[in-house]
C-alpha cells in the first residue's frame, strides 16, 4: 500500500460524497481535489462557485444531509428580503452560503487568485485535503438545448434540466491554463491514483477535460487513472446525466461512461449491479458504489485506492 | 393648513423617527426626504447607505424598535458564516439587511444611479414618500480625532465613537452635485416646509449642507426652514451628539445647534425641557421632542408642519 499524493477530478454532489470518502481515509496533504468551475457564475454581483462549493461544506461537514445541497442549519431570510426588494430569486441562496460568495468575491476583487481563496477558505474551514479549481481562469459551460444555448445555471438551475440537450460547450476552456496546485499535483513524485469521480462526465468532469494542461498532464501521468461511474444500472443516482445520455443519442449505461473517458482511464469502477460488463483494454472493477453513509464513502475510496496500487504493482 | 410639498434633510436614527411623523401625517407624494450619504461606504465589496437604509425600514415599518437600527425579525446566520470564513465581522450585516446591499450594489453595476436605485427600493417598500440620497456623486464623511482622521464607519462602529473628536471633513462634497429629485423637490411649486429633522448637526445634517448645490437652494427658498434640535436639556436622545460638541469645545445645548444652522433656518423647535430658550432673530418654540411612540412622531410632525404654516402667514 502506497502512501503518495492522490488526485481526484470531481464535480458537485456525486463526485464530492467520493472525496470525502478519500479525504477521511488519506492522510491531511495526501488529497488534491480538482473542482470544475465550468459552472460558476456571477449572480447578484457576487462570484459564485457551486462545485467548489459543495466540495467545501462536503469536506468540512456543513453541507445538509437533508437536502443534498448547500449548509446545514441553513437560514433563508435574505432570500426573502430579496424578494420583497423584487431582487432575482430563480437561484437558492441561504444566509450562511452567502457568507462564502461574498468573501470569495471581495478576495477575488482585491486580485487574489480563484486557487488562493479556495485554499484560504479549506484551511479556514479546517479541510486538510487541497480543493483546487481546475484553473483560475475563467470557463463557462454552456448547453445547446431545444431551447437554443443557455448558460449553465439557466438551464440546471432556472429550468431544472428540462430542455432537451444537444451538444455542450465550455467557452474560455482552450485557453485557460491548468490551475499551478493542480499541475504541481501532478507532478508531485509518488503520485499514487488519479480519480475520476463519480459526478456527471458531460457536465462535471468534461470541463475539466477541456483544460488543455489537465488533458495534457493526465495522458502523461505515470500513475493508475480510475474512474468510478457515476451510472448504476442505466440510472443516475441524481441529477440528469442518464436523461442527458437519451437526449445525446447515447445509450444510458456504465460502458458508455467508460467509452467516452476512452483512452484517458486505466481502470473503470462499476456498481455491483453491473457486475459482468467488460470493456476491451480496460481494468473494469464492481463493488456497491451507492453511497448513502460516510462508511460507504471511506469503503468506496479504499476500494479504489486498492485498486489502483494493485495496478500499480502489476506495472512494475 | 397648506397642502403642499415638504422636504425633511434627515440623518439615520432620530431624523428618521420624525421622518416617519411627516410621512403618516401628509397625504403620499407630499414629502421629500432628502438624506445623508456621507456615512455611505464601501464594505465587502457591499455599497452600504446606513441612513438611507434606516428611512426606508423605518418608513416601511420593517425597522427593529429593540435594537433600535437593522430590521425587526432579522437572522444573524451569513455574520456567523462570515466570521468562520476569517472575513471581516466589524459591521454587522444582518441577514434581510444584506439583501438591500446586494440589490443596490447590482444596480449600481449596472449603471443605475443611487437616486434611481433608491427610489426603486422604497417604491418596491410601498413607500409613499420620496426618499433621496443627498447627491448621486460619492461625498465621504471623515472625522478628525486624537486617533488621527478616521473614515465615518471606522470612527462610528469600529471605534464606538470613543476618539476625541477635533474636526470632520466631507470628502467630495464641494463637487458634489445636488440629487436631481432633491432638487426638484426645492423648484417644486407651493413647496410648504423645509425641515431639519433631528439628526446630529455635525455628523448628519452637516454633510447634507455641504453639498453646495443643497446649501444654495435652502438660501434660496421662500418656504419656512425649520430645525428641530436633537438635544433635550444638553443631552443627546442617542449617539455622540452631545460628546462631540464638548470635544470640540462647544456648550451641548440647544443654543449651540441653533447658532451652528446659524442664517439657514427660520424657525427652532426645542423640547418643553429647554422651553424659555431665546434666540436673536429667530423664532422659537418649545413641545415635548422626545419621539417614543407613533403618537409622538405624528404629533411633532403636526406640530412642525403647523408652526411652518403660521410662519407662512405671518409672511403673506
Amino acid at each position: 500500500m502506497s502512501g503518495g499524493h492522490v488526485i481526484a477530478l470531481s464535480g458537485g454532489i456525486g463526485g464530492a460524497k467520493l472525496a470525502l470518502g478519500l479525504d477521511r481515509v488519506l492522510a491531511p496533504g495526501q488529497l488534491t481535489v480538482i473542482a470544475n468551475t465550468g459552472d460558476d457564475f456571477r449572480h447578484l454581483g457576487l462570484h459564485i462557485s457551486p462545485d467548489i462549493d459543495t466540495l467545501l461544506y462536503t469536506l468540512a461537514g456543513l453541507d445538509d444531509p437533508a437536502k443534498g445541497w448547500g449548509r446545514r442549519d441553513e437560514s433563508w431570510t435574505f432570500m426573502r428580503a430579496l424578494a420583497e426588494l423584487g431582487g432575482e430569486t430563480w437561484f437558492q441562496l441561504g444566509d450562511g452560503d452567502l457568507a462564502t460568495h461574498v468573501e470569495r468575491t471581495r478576495r477575488l476583487g482585491e486580485g487574489e487568485s480563484l486557487s488562493q481563496v479556495t485554499d484560504a477558505l479549506r484551511r479556514r474551514l479546517g479541510i486538510g485535503s487541497a480543493i483546487v479549481p481546475m484553473s483560475d481562469d475563467p470557463v463557462a459551460t454552456r448547453v445547446n438545448t431545444d431551447e437554443g444555448w443557455l448558460d449553465f445555471q439557466h438551464y440546471f438551475v432556472r429550468r431544472r434540466c428540462e430542455p432537451r440537450v444537444s451538444g455542450l460547450d465550455f467557452v474560455g476552456a482552450g485557453e485557460a491554463r491548468l490551475a499551478p496546485e493542480a499541475a504541481a499535483a501532478f507532478r508531485a513524485p509518488g503520485l499514487r491514483a488519479v480519480v475520476l469521480c463519480p459526478s456527471n462526465p458531460y457536465l462535471s468532469v468534461d470541463p475539466i477535460l477541456a483544460v488543455p494542461g489537465l488533458r495534457a498532464a493526465l495522458e502523461r501521468c505515470a500513475a493508475p487513472v480510475i474512474a468510478v461511474s457515476p451510472i448504476i444500472a442505466g440510472q443516475a443516482v441524481k441529477g440528469p446525466t442518464a436523461k442527458m445520455m437519451t437526449e445525446l443519442g447515447l445509450e444510458p449505461g456504465a460502458a458508455t461512461v467508460a467509452r467516452h473517458y476512452g483512452g484517458l482511464i486505466d481502470a473503470f469502477v462499476i456498481d455491483a449491479a453491473d457486475a459482468g460488463l467488460a470493456i476491451a483494454g480496460l481494468t473494469v472493477a464492481a463493488t456497491p458504489t451507492l453511497m448513502r453513509s460516510l462508511d460507504d464513502r471511506m469503503r468506496l475510496a479504499r476500494f479504489v485506492l486498492a485498486l489502483a496500487d494493485r495496478l500499480a504493482g502489476a506495472r512494475a
